[in-house]
């Protein structure tokens, strides 16, 4: 037997049309490269979107088709993502950051149509034009090429229809190892999960929103907040340019009350405002993710009495896994207790589940104490990369983050580690996150990495490396002994190196692979003394 | 090609599993009719919902059978739907404030299985038993039979699974008019329904959320609650009881934050706190739907810092069709306009999509002005009355909802009358809730109903009925004098009559149809002289 109610597919330009009709007037502002200013909101996002989807197909843009973007955050780039999809296409945002060696491998794999890019990236183009050998289609965001092009249509247009199950957007994971991977996400599995988005527990997004997501257009679907903030009627102020002094003062001028990024960027942003005495007097809710938030990064934020919401997810995940909102008893908290909530990763919202299992695949209670690998399933997780022979996930749906966490009683995860970075000491883990996270705490560092080195004893035990603070001289012993009161002794490195910087991936995360190659061999001072 | 993400059936019962796993200790509350308190919470009420399910099992009841509540609010009650549903059945909860002769005839054109009742309503099992030809199983929800079938059970139970398009749950709408029709709920569109309701802009539900429905379990699904708030974490307070005292001191013992009913519950809380000076400090959201909420007791809640959610919906459409919330420029808004804009019904969450056509059928413009019949689509919204032979929505899934309505260029929805309410004065439309909402504003004007009756010239005119507050001698003259003040002229009543009451429908509403029949060969004051 079958229920009452009517047919809906969940489609993404449902979404587009929504805000055009309900939320027509909110503003997409962009500031870009060249300092420049322009205003449209969701009405032209909505048209010039049409139009694109006319360009695309009379491009010869088919069913399926994926269309390639390297571009930073700005409202073309919003209305490729649904022209892209509207004419019934897949957007690829391509990160542009990446290796050519990855650039041409993906662009490839994905047999990418059409490209579209910011003219900062032409040097990309003339590099590698030669290599990819799917793209027909070149069009330049900001050199006139895109507006020539919508100007061109009459956007009288109707969007491609067909089944929720269709996908709609691929972005690929900038893995250390091997070749990247391409995640599909679908019409479906991109609706619920911006559903999911405008939720007061997750970005708590509705028409009085002003987002200035930081995130940057090609990290996990830009965190899904393309399409939850159309949805809700959020108005979004981008900018093409990360700097503090920029950021800071869209916030002001624009009135921006949520914003989205990884650490570093708020570490920017505190430069300047020690710098300046500047702030943004109007931000609410402050979303990290990407990596483990710094506590005297939430501190300091919730100190401005920013909500600071900690977020957890992957490509693999649409990306959000978990986010941290503020519980029933709150309230009842004191502001230290508040603050160790916060530095967790948060729950998950209703869809997704997770759970921790350990190296002989139990599952391990909630108890904030058993730690494992995570794993997750829900309607917005990967099931299979795309062209993959063989399911990412297991019969059950799980999917195996490569993450270490303890999921506490409460259900807060917290993230204790990736699986290949936690450092194996007699049998036990060292958390090299937690050592990370506890050196950047102390006065003069600025940066720090503790991977696992060989010991001819315990098997591995921990190196930290150490970035200082400019015109900082802390020294190891300083370091050690502001350890001392955050790790258990057993956990303390066996050595402290200080480097000038540290190699990073592409989206800014530590590149522990190469610090492992690079250190792999490494005497520690405990061994050979 | 299809996407690379998960298969996820959007199944109620995943909404219950998702409270007991994430928010498991959040609590359920009950005041019963007795005066006493229970507690249970999510995980509680998961628990017990799967004994239900086992015993229902065991009673033969299978997939699809329609099992019946005649309920309060309470926990059991909530018990019973999640239990229902858990076994695949579809949970039927009727009013029981209906006629008998409604009752009879929903009962056996459900053909209900199984009936959980209060035993406040075993007069309406004894007299009607033999009437009800379908009903196998009679449970009484307090007099110790269902903990008794709950106790009997050992829990071991997994959901029914199956597709999210099979039928949750049936709801009657009490029309004025013919027999009643049941609308069949999906599980598809309830999930989706609940993941709208959690949102910021309709009842912003979390985890810090505390709720009282006064709405009852037995009005239109309650509004769908009992949904988001398992989604969303939300703790409830239920009173089984619906008097002003009792539920302030609830309010305030249970710190409540989030209410909802129809505007008569809040007059009686407003009688309440005149006489003691008591308030409920705690509340943030009240949500008002059903009818109208007059403006006075708008502004009332909006003075008590209260945000008022003035709600638009209706059986057909899970019920959540509009909600008002606080626009962009809320904060640019003086008072007045605010209350102006809250007295109106609000905005479509993103889903479901409104129109307003002439008797021609012609779309009206969204310019505030242009009123006609109300029409609405959407995942949520109904395809098909329970066994009816044809769709109650056209081709386009559009169903007439009955109700007259302009749309004004922001999206808002403001109800102008029921289309047949309507006063067809010399072929231009008076909303008799128009003149009713400026007649009650009137001091001493307790209620007010406004009904065309048969004008020789005009075809017909307004004739209004009031109901004088206790000790009031409001005089026509007088609120004739108010009215000039807020209606056309042309509007004006041509009689006033003071009556002691006025009948109302057994959802509350002013029962048009009969006062339309009482009235029919009244011959107005101005026609006689």
């Amino acid at each position: 037997m079958l229920g009452g109610m009517q047919d809906f597919e969940l489609r993404v330009p449902r979404i587009i049309e929504h805000a055009e009709r309900e939320h027509g007037q909110r503003e997409i502002v962009t500031y870009w490269a060249d300092g420049t200013i322009t205003r449209t909101n969701w009405a032209g996002i909505a048209r010039d979107a049409r139009k694109l989807a006319q360009a695309l197909e009379k491009m010869g843009v088919k069913r399926g088709d994926r269309i390639a973007t390297l571009g930073m955050n700005h409202s073309r780039h919003l209305v490729a993502w649904y022209g892209a999809i509207g004419v019934g296409g897949v957007i690829h945002t391509i990160n542009p950051r990446l290796f050519d060696e990855q650039l041409v491998y993906i662009a490839n794999h994905a047999e990418d149509k059409v490209l579209f890019y910011d003219k900062v990236f032409q040097p990309i183009i003339d590099r590698l034009r030669p290599q990819w050998t799917s793209i027909d289609h070149y069009v330049c965001f900001d050199n006139g090429e895109f507006e020539q092009l919508i100007a061109a249509q009459d956007g009288d247009y109707a969007w491609a229809e067909g089944s929720e199950r269709e996908p709609c957007m691929l972005c690929y994971t900038s893995g250390t190892t091997g070749n990247p991977k391409g995640v599909l996400y679908e019409h479906r599995s991109t609706v619920i999960h911006a559903m999911t988005e405008v939720q007061p527990s997750v970005f708590d997004l509705s028409p009085r929103a002003v987002a200035l997501p930081i995130v940057p257009m090609f990290h996990a679907a830009a965190w899904g907040l393309p399409f939850a903030g159309a949805m809700s009627g959020t108005k979004f102020v981008y900018s093409a340019v990360n700097d503090g002094k920029v950021l800071c003062r869209l916030m002001n001028e624009e009135k921006v009350t949520h914003s989205a990024g990884v650490p570093t960027v708020w570490l920017a942003m505190f430069q300047h405002m020690d710098a300046t005495g500047e702030k943004p007097e109007h931000l609410r809710l402050v979303t990290i993710g990407g990596s483990a938030a710094p506590r005297a990064m939430v501190e300091r934020l919730m100190k401005m009495g920013i909500r600071v919401g900690h977020a957890w997810g992957m490509t693999e995940t649409s990306p959000i896994g978990t986010m941290g909102a503020p519980p029933g008893n709150w309230d009842e908290l004191s502001f230290e207790e508040q603050v160790d909530l916060v530095c967790r990763q948060g729950r998950v919202p209703f869809g997704v589940e997770l759970r921790v299992v350990n190296d002989e695949g139990a599952i391990q209670p909630r108890d904030g104490e058993s730690s494992g690998r995570l794993q997750i399933r829900g309607p917005w997780v990967i099931k299979r990369y795309f062209q993959a022979d063989a399911d990412a996930a297991d019969a059950d749906g799980w999917f195996d983050t490569g993450d270490v966490a303890v999921i506490h009683p409460c259900g807060t995860m917290q993230i204790t580690d990736r699986s290949k970075d936690v450092i194996k000491s007699g049998g036990e883990w060292i958390s090299s996150v937690e050592l990370e996270n506890a050196a950047v705490g102390c006065p003069g560092v600025a940066e720090a990495a503790a991977i696992g080195v060989y010991h001819p004893r315990w098997d591995e035990r921990p190196l930290l490396l150490v970035v200082r603070k400019p015109g900082s001289d802390v020294t190891e012993g300083q370091i050690l002994d502001h350890l001392k009161n955050h790790v258990a002794k057993w956990w303390l490195p066996d050595e402290i190196l200080f480097v000038d910087e540290l190699p990073h991936t592409a989206t800014g995360k530590l590149l522990k692979t190469a610090l492992r190659e690079q250190y792999k061999d490494h005497q520690l001072a405990t061994v050979a003394a």
